[in-house]
Order: structure tokens, then C-alpha cells, then sequence
């Protein structure tokens, strides 16, 4: 392999700028809820892109996108580079992003080169990864792993109501093709780490060697609705008041675990009525936790449900957990992550071995296939905000990695 | 005065189960929101109620609606009797109903034994008085009262960004009157408790001496997005947690006072962006508090003062009360007081005096002319809440106490 292969980071970077015009936040990031008219808007650009380079587009039932470049046994089962376009309701310009027109620069790039690869590659384009407009997140490739249903998927509803389903089907991008049931030899995700460590570090690829365990909750706190005046303190039941005391405890153990890069999220709280004149009845707040030591987060998860009385005690209200998930907790193909290591040391890159703290479609890839992740850094470790950056020179040594670890799978 | 003189019983029940049937609830109460389409339906109700008893109805420009018994001197000022037919989005099937439909029954009574009054007499219905989909409460006897315009009124909007003055000419009860400007004797609003005093001592007329001290405030929270995960907790500004830091606060507060029947409400929670992947940036949260001494209310305030820098801390956001209001704290007038005392002094019924808790058009009123509320019990001092109730035979001593003091006053 050549060791002066490399993307084209201008053109790269142009793309980048242009998904960056589509859908633009107030304050420079990106408002790009999954299937949008924005989100529609990207993914005709994506497509048009990839039609003038040659390579077709496979839309599935899901609208998950492939761009495809053909190997020379295109009976083979394919190597997947995956992200997503959609965005957080205010979100950066390079969270999955990156990882999707980072793939279609890999693409380009053999296609310049004249390289032809035994396998197929595939760039995927996966709705609805973000879950910030139809929960939960990483929707779509949970049923191409075939964990759920289409028909699952199609019925989750927005806040509004209005079904995923329908949403696809309006902006055009419900295709024909089945989710998954497909043969896929292996999937590479490019990504921001989205926290601060490369930074600190001052290294330019992460080696993503897992996920951290997460376990996420439903708390539903059930009170009942008085009047906010004549109401004695002794005779009220705010789930308001419910929903602090867990928000709160929640909260404090993950400042009890932070030491150990332990983490809590109280992070969607919905009440109803939520009115002035009338203390709310019911309460259901989203939380989750992370540590990077299974063992400590069953601890975590322990430590709130000894806390959970008290503040059912506090707010004279009942509070259960309604609902448990969890993902993370898994390593990445050792073969994988081997072909990234030795790409690196090919280009001399120095790298830093991490656990994604986020979730992401390759968690649900790698009960699929072989998977692996590589990070670039991210300024300040932000990510979920519209001041997300990162700089171009930040983001070419992945890039490049991915080209040759992509290029050496594809090839065997 | 004759002392049978006497409400019809029957016919003010028929009223009330009548309005019971416009906007019901799933759990038996009412949810009938000022100037949605079953507030015009029980609106037209009282008009047709109104009209088929031969007493004209004024509506004025903000809806309320002025149901007139004409006085031997129309040109004296009247004597009104007012309170509220919307209810709150949970709410019962006598809250302000039975103000209003009293009022009528008052009508009707004096119409049925030919007894003539000096001053006309006109029974009010006020829009928007709970507050429950345009903010503040008592929103339109402030206007009347002349503490803000009907333009500023008109320009209220609902969550959904609907403006009042649209809503009001929508439902065709967009008046010509004026609001206010014009001289009114004395006011009477008869109310449920909304709390449990009169039930406990076994008294079913509520002398109302005046109207808790109550202050209100909106606090802003303000924190940042970032990703739920890679975020190490050092980092983070979560507005859902300073704003539930908040909230945990002022209910301490509450129960802290309580013995001297102070009471806080942490009422309404405003986040965003509020998903799951995401920490919130901003918060707001709506909360209210009531002590029977205005000093000890002030120290109630000063608490929450000195909690709010440990909130900030704790969750590393700013935390700012953004704005502040306040109501009660006043006394009712003294005549209209001895009035309603010889009436149930006359009609042998123990009264209790008490102190209203809740916010009511009589405090608005109270600016502008004598006024005083009657209470009667209600069941276990429910209140705001579909399971409010309260029998017929409750109510009637209150209902007669009024029907008196108004006869009274309007032969002034």
C-alpha cells in the first residue's frame, strides 16, 4: 500500500461546510432533527454527491442510506463505513457528520487512485441515530442488527405525535430495500470523541477499544393535582417535587463516582399539567449512567435505587423506575482495532487508546459483524452544542487511518 | 327582610350539573380551558340561562360577561357577584362555577319573590381566571381593576403561542363593552374553600377576612448543552439539575413554615431542550409562596434568597429570579363583612372566619370597590383536582348568607 495515500481534506472539508449550511442552529451549530425537511435536504445532497461520483445509493425501509462502490467480487459481503447526518435539536457540525462524509471521502479517494478493492465498501447514512426526535437513539441500526421490528420503528412517535413511519415516508426517503438480514464483513465508524482526552493528551487518533457501560432509566413519579394555595404542606404530592429529589440523587452519584470517570444524566424530565395554579401529578424522568468499570455501575445503579424511597419519602409521592435500557459494556473487534493500530503506525501517528462514552450505531454493528470506532479530537471536548469545532488538520490523520485500515479489510 | 326568603336549591344544582357536562374530565371533573370551545358552550349556556329569565347579558372587550338585574336607580353603581366558569386543565366541577351560577340563582330568587332593589345587581363571569392557559390568573379583573390594558391582556399567548384577543374573537365573545371604567358599589364572590378548615370544624359558612400574602416568582436557569456521555461531571451545567436543586429548595422552605400554615409550591418546570442525549441549557421554573404573616412570608423569600447560591453551586448554572409578583395580603371591607355575619347571624349559621389562600377577581376587585368572599366547605379541602366535590346541602347556607347580604346592599 502506498504510504502516501491520503484523502483530499479541502474536499473533505467542503462537504463538511456545505451539511454545516443545511439545517444552521442559531448560534452556528446545526438544528437537524431526523427526517426534516433539513435532514431531507442533506440527504439529497449526499445523494447527488454520490451520483456524480458513480457510486449508487441503496435506500432500505428505514431510509438508512448506502453509497456503495463495488469491489470485484461484489458477491462478498461488504466492509460498512457508518455514521449519521441527522443532528441533536442543538447540535455541532461535525458529530457523525465526520464519520459519513469522512466515508464518502475514503470512497473518492480509491476511486482517484485508480485503487480497485476485492470487497465492496459501503458508506452508511443511518437515520435517526441522534433519538433527540424519536426515542430512543441509534433506532435504525438496532433493527438492521435485527434487535427490533421495522414495524417497531416505524411507530415510534415524536413529542408531536407524528410517527416515524409517516415522517419517512413524506420527505421520500422510505425505500425499498429490507433492514439488515444482510451479510456485512466488517463496519468502521469515524467520530469526534466528543469529550476532552485526545485533546489533553494532544493526540490525533483514538483508538476506540469499547463502549462504557451505560444503563439508562425511566423514573415515573406519580403524585396528584391541588390547588398550589390552600393545600397543606402535608396533604400535597408534587411530582415535580418527586422528579427534584430523583433529579438531585441522580445528580450526586455521579459526582460520588466521578473519580473513576463515573457519570450521571438527569436528562429529560415531561410533567403534566405543569401549570401554574396546580401542583403536577405525574412526572417521567429520563436518566442515565456510565462508568467505564461494569462493576461500579451496578453500584451506581444500586445507589439510586436505595435512594429512590427517600425521595418518595420527601414528596409524599410513589416513584418507580418504569422502564431500564442499557448498551455499551462491549469491546470492539480485536481485528479490527489491530488494522487501525497498524495504519496509524504506518503514517506515524501516535494514538490513545479510549472507551467511547457515548452510544453509537457500532454498538449495535458489533453484535453483527466484526466493528471497531476511531476518534479524532474535538475542541474543548464539546459536543451536543452548537460551539462544536474541530479543525481540518485535527481530523485528517483518522481520516487517513480509516483510508488504510479500510482499504487493507476490503482487500482480504 | 323575610327570613324564608330562600335560594331554589334544586335549581341552582340543576345549574351546576349542567355545567358538569360541558368539558368533562376523564376522571369526573372538568377540564375546560378559558376560550376553548367549551368555555364558549357553557358560555352561551348562561347567556340562554341569562336571556330565558329576562336579564341582559354586556360582554365586554376581554369576554367577561356582566348578566344584569336591573335596580330601581339604574344610575347607581351596582353590586356585583363574579367568579369564573374556565377551570384548570385537572379541574373540579365547582371551582368559580358555583360563584357564578350562586349568582344567577341570587337573580332568579329575588325575580321569583318580586322583590325590587334599589341598585342593580349584576352577576360576572370572569375570563381567564385560572390562569391555566394564558398567563397570569385573574387576568382580566386586573384589567378591569385598571392595573394593565386590554391590549396587553389581548396579547397573552398560550403555550402553543395562541393570543388571547385571537381566542376571544374566535369564540365570538370579543364585547364591545369597556373593561373597568365604571363605578361598581360592592363586589361578592362566594367560592369553595379549596381547603380542608371549614370541613374540620363542621362550619359551612367562610367568613373571608382577606387574602394570604403570596409571592411568586420565575426563576431562570441557565446551563449548557453538551453530549450526556464523554461530559465529565466537572464540566457539566445541567439546567435540569440546578433547576430541580431549585425546586427541592422551595419545597424545604414550605415545609420548614408550615407549622405556622406556610406553604410553598414549586409549580411549573420549563426545560430545553429537554432529550434524552442531551444536557439542558435553560430552565425555568414558576413557584409560589403563601404565609398568613407577611413578615414571616418575607423571611420565606429571604430563604429562598439564600438557597439560590447553593443551587448555582451544586449545579454549576446561574441561577436568577427573573421575575416577581405578588397578591393578597389584603384585608376585605369591613362593611360588606358585617353584612355577611347579620345575614348568617339571621339565619342561625356558625360562620369561621378564614383567610383565603388562593388567588381570586376579589382581590383585583378589592382596589376598586368594597369587596368580600363566602366560603363554603368543599370534601377534604380537594381542590384543583377532578375528584373536587361538595354536596348540595353545603352549599346552601352560604348561597342564602349572600342572597341576603347582596339584598342588603343593593337597597342601599
Amino acid at each position: 500500500m502506498p504510504n502516501n495515500l491520503s484523502v483530499d481534506g479541502n474536499r473533505l472539508w467542503g462537504t463538511i461546510e456545505a451539511s454545516a449550511a443545511i439545517g444552521r442552529g442559531p448560534n452556528g451549530g446545526l438544528r437537524r432533527l431526523t427526517l426534516t425537511d433539513e435532514d431531507k435536504q442533506m440527504r439529497d445532497v449526499l445523494a447527488r454527491w454520490a451520483g456524480e461520483a458513480g457510486f449508487p445509493v441503496r435506500v432500505d425501509q428505514l431510509g438508512n442510506m448506502f453509497v456503495r462502490r463495488e469491489g470485484q467480487q461484489p458477491e462478498l459481503p461488504p466492509v460498512l463505513i457508518g455514521s449519521h447526518l441527522d443532528t441533536q435539536a442543538a447540535g455541532g457540525r461535525f458529530d457523525g457528520i465526520l464519520g459519513v462524509l469522512g466515508g464518502l471521502e475514503i470512497l473518492r479517494t480509491l476511486d482517484d487512485s485508480g485503487i480497485a478493492t476485492r470487497r465492496a465498501i459501503e458508506v452508511v447514512n443511518w437515520t435517526n441515530e441522534e433519538g433527540a426526535r424519536f426515542y430512543p437513539p441509534m433506532l435504525s441500526s438496532l433493527v438492521f442488527a435485527g434487535k427490533e421490528s421495522v414495524r417497531w420503528a416505524e411507530d415510534r412517535t415524536d413529542k408531536a405525535g407524528v410517527r416515524l413511519g409517516d415522517e419517512l415516508a413524506r420527505i421520500g426517503y422510505r425505500g425499498d430495500a429490507p433492514v439488515g438480514n444482510q451479510p456485512v464483513d466488517a463496519y468502521f465508524e469515524l467520530h469526534i470523541e466528543q469529550g476532552p482526552k485526545l485533546e489533553a493528551a494532544g493526540i490525533l487518533v483514538g483508538i476506540v477499544t469499547g463502549g462504557f457501560p451505560t444503563r439508562g432509566m425511566r423514573i415515573d413519579i406519580v403524585g396528584e393535582t391541588a390547588h398550589v394555595g390552600p393545600t397543606p404542606m402535608e396533604r400535597r404530592k408534587n411530582a415535580l417535587v418527586g422528579a427534584s429529589h430523583v433529579a438531585v440523587a441522580v445528580d450526586e452519584i455521579g459526582w460520588r463516582y466521578s473519580s473513576g470517570e463515573g457519570k450521571t444524566t438527569a436528562a429529560r424530565l415531561d410533567l403534566w399539567p405543569n401549570l401554574p395554579g396546580i401542583i403536577s401529578e405525574r412526572a417521567s424522568l429520563f436518566c442515565d449512567m456510565r462508568h467505564p468499570d461494569p462493576a461500579m455501575l451496578e453500584r451506581m445503579v444500586s445507589d439510586l435505587d436505595t435512594a429512590l424511597p427517600d425521595c418518595a419519602r420527601r414528596s409524599r409521592c410513589s416513584v418507580v423506575i418504569a422502564e431500564r435500557w442499557g448498551f455499551g459494556g462491549l469491546a470492539f473487534d480485536g481485528g479490527l482495532i489491530a488494522l487501525l493500530r497498524e495504519a496509524a503506525a504506518d503514517l506515524g501517528h501516535a494514538t490513545l487508546d479510549l472507551q467511547s462514552e457515548a452510544g453509537h450505531d457500532a454498538y449495535n454493528m458489533a453484535s453483527l459483524c466484526p466493528a471497531a470506532m476511531i476518534f479524532t479530537p474535538c475542541k474543548d471536548g464539546i459536543s451536543h452544542n452548537e460551539q462544536e469545532d474541530m479543525t481540518r488538520a485535527d481530523a485528517l490523520p483518522a481520516a487517513n487511518v480509516l483510508l488504510r485500515a479500510t482499504l487493507e479489510r476490503a482487500s482480504r
